[in-house]
């Protein structure tokens, strides 16, 4: 999440009730997750175990819970419960102020562009030019429409991120962790009846310009889809995955998290795809692999029986 | 299903045009199926392979097509049809009678709730404190929400139950059980965009305090889920199953009906449950089973053709 | 799509600028895809490998990229992208113009029916009696629902067939083939919550007589189901592929498209069927096969760890 305009530190410690060491005077742009951040950028971290992977990112201002070493030029903002300061801080500067109207008077659509009855845009929605939005569609807060994109019905944009924190006390609990994300989709998209597509936790939800998606996908928070992907219908991707561009998964195709699918791959009906994949090739099977190899293995498991019995012969 | 008052066995015997037996002088307080009934119910049965169990259930009052013995205190309800009684009472105490309002007034919501436009919340249902209900969310009547839930756009809670009674004369056809019963979502607990879940039969759909669904989720009628669940995308867990606590279903996971997945039990991506799985162990496949065996007889399978080199050796 | 009335082929050649031969005074009575055609109707072809195959379909008028033979009483339109002109022939005749209502006035609905509140229809949607269309339900232009339906809420019924063409320019890019098609849902069928069914590209998608499907099913453009039929949740089905009368499908399974699944057929949960199922039988896996080969298959799969110890008796 960028802000809306650069935050003095200063003020960001008064909030999260943080003190502040190393260059106080300066001013953030925004706070994004390790794998987002950008310099000027806020980050937080609370394990020991990824002190140094944050403190040398490219952020430049590090929420954290314990003084440590850090580069010349950066911050430090010292609290108890970074995450925490997190959500106030996501509270703070996009806090949860639904718009009650169907559709907002501060979200906006280009020429051409039909929003049909029943569906729900959000504030600071932004729909381009000759887009469809059909009946019962709902887009929420600060989501991003391209043109010519076309979104069938009963679909959801902008959903939150299925992100929490495991807290284990006297008994387990999750915190859901804020959504301070957008989607953003690009020219071209035509998203199917029924999909969902959540916002990201800190970045965006990505899907890249002329992609196509059959009706009851679901696409994860932060997850990024290049151009021209076709996806067919009950495609699940989970959060913060990477798929490249011209890639085609077949029908109730199941795409774990924090993966990369690469450029023009072709992944089989029902396979499940638990970490990444090359480019170029066509797979199938759980855990998804080479689509020939996983063929040729079916035919293995059907000559057991034949093994078995040769074996006999012998016993 | 509980009748909002005792009502008298005579009147239920008149509305069913049933022979009344035993105890006349009685009252019902509501009617359920065999393993939700209690002392005071009525219950149907219409096969003599179910006579005996339904007989000396707790349930006090039988709904029959035969006379038969049965204990002291207890009443039988001699009918030809005990399905269509049942229908019949439900459709007597249970009408269909929906709002025609977006917001039905004999519904209500706690402090602090907000309901988002396009969302439709039914008649009688109850919204506790502090909770978000999204665009385009239904909320079928009768249900219970509790406090701080939050539903993400789309989602349907209280659709009527999958369950039908299969009559075959010259055709095959499916007649609809009505649904007399109701989803009740405890504090804490959080559903996905799209999510939807079935009502119960008889008696209540339950999703235990602080459990989390991800998007496009299915929970079939009279399933009771415990607390601090985690459900990821596209799960779906058929009718009448339990589901203790701390239980986590990733991705697409299928989980059959009337069976019971133990506490703390974790069921990885796309893995189907046909039969109950003992709690605080890890599954994983087709039947479900231990996961790292199930991996164990992956490794294996790939080593069918070296097993066929070596026998072939001795051929 | 039938046109709503007989159209003079003149007319249509002046609409997509074709070379008009043979029989130049016919009319035609609509316009559809190769497997769907009907005498007097119009069909495209821009590939030579299926020049042959349209030309001596039942169609009575093709529309193609080359002058070439064609029997007495037939015509021809020669011009330079016959799915152009296809496009443009269903934009001038089906134009997409939604109506702005929640329930258009040129829709129809029959006695005993009850529109719940959210529920979008379309124009010239046509309603049976006795239906019950949930909250937040979408039916778009032209649909025919029958008699005694139900729709669950949040459900849509005829959002636009996901089907493709595939340019390679420089780039890879996919353009959709409008659709002209409708979804005709006959009487007693009930369609669960959040399940989406797409329109016919040139013909209908149909759902027989009391078919019952549970919730986010997905049913593909021009499909055919026929009668009592069971779907239980999250099962998907392609396009264009038939489903004889009686199939149960049980929850997750896959279904590809331009298949046909026999009378009686059982597939069992979470299945995948990428090719054709004779009648009578119950089915299981993927590829789908008989489901008692299967489970012995599983068992076999089971000995593969005994047969290597065996065999190595014998090294």
């Amino acid at each position: 999440m960028k802000f809306d305009k650069p935050v003095p530190l200063t003020q960001i410690a008064s909030l999260i009730n943080a003190e502040l060491i190393g260059n106080t005077t300066a001013q953030a742009t925004g706070i994004n997750e390790i794998h987002k951040v950008e310099e000027g950028d806020l980050v937080f971290v609370d394990h020991p175990k990824y002190y140094e992977k944050c403190i040398q990112s490219a952020a430049s201002y590090i929420i954290i819970n314990k003084q440590t070493d850090f580069p010349e030029g950066k911050a430090l903002l010292i609290t108890e419960d970074p995450f925490e300061a997190y959500q106030t801080i996501v509270r703070h500067f996009r806090p949860f102020a639904p718009s009650m109207q169907m559709i907002s008077s501060t979200s906006s659509a280009g020429e051409g562009t039909v929003i049909m009855p029943g569906a729900y845009i959000g504030n600071h929605v932004q729909i381009g030019k000759d887009c469809v939005i059909h009946p019962n569609v709902t887009i929420m807060d600060h989501c991003i429409i391209g043109d010519k994109v076309v979104i069938q019905a009963g679909a959801v944009i902008g959903s939150d991120a299925f992100y929490y924190n495991k807290k284990t006390n006297r008994d387990i609990h999750y915190k859901r962790m804020l959504s301070a994300g957008r989607v953003v989709i690009e020219n071209g998209v035509e998203i199917g009846a029924g999909c969902t597509i959540d916002r990201g936790v800190s970045g965006d939800t990505l899907i890249g310009a002329g992609t196509k998606m059959d009706n009851l996908v679901h696409i994860g928070h932060d997850t990024v889809v290049g151009k021209n992907c076709l996806f067919a219908a009950q495609v699940g991707i989970a959060g913060a995955t990477i798929i490249e561009d011209n890639v085609i998964l077949w029908g109730q195709v199941g795409v774990s998290k924090t993966l990369t699918i690469g450029k023009d791959a072709i992944v089989l009906a029902q396979s499940g795809v638990p970490s990444s994949l090359a480019g170029g090739k066509t797979y199938f099977g759980y855990p998804a692999e080479d689509a020939s190899l996983k063929r040729r293995e079916l035919v293995w498991i059907k000559r057991i029986p034949e093994l078995w019995h040769k074996i006999m012969k012998h016993e």
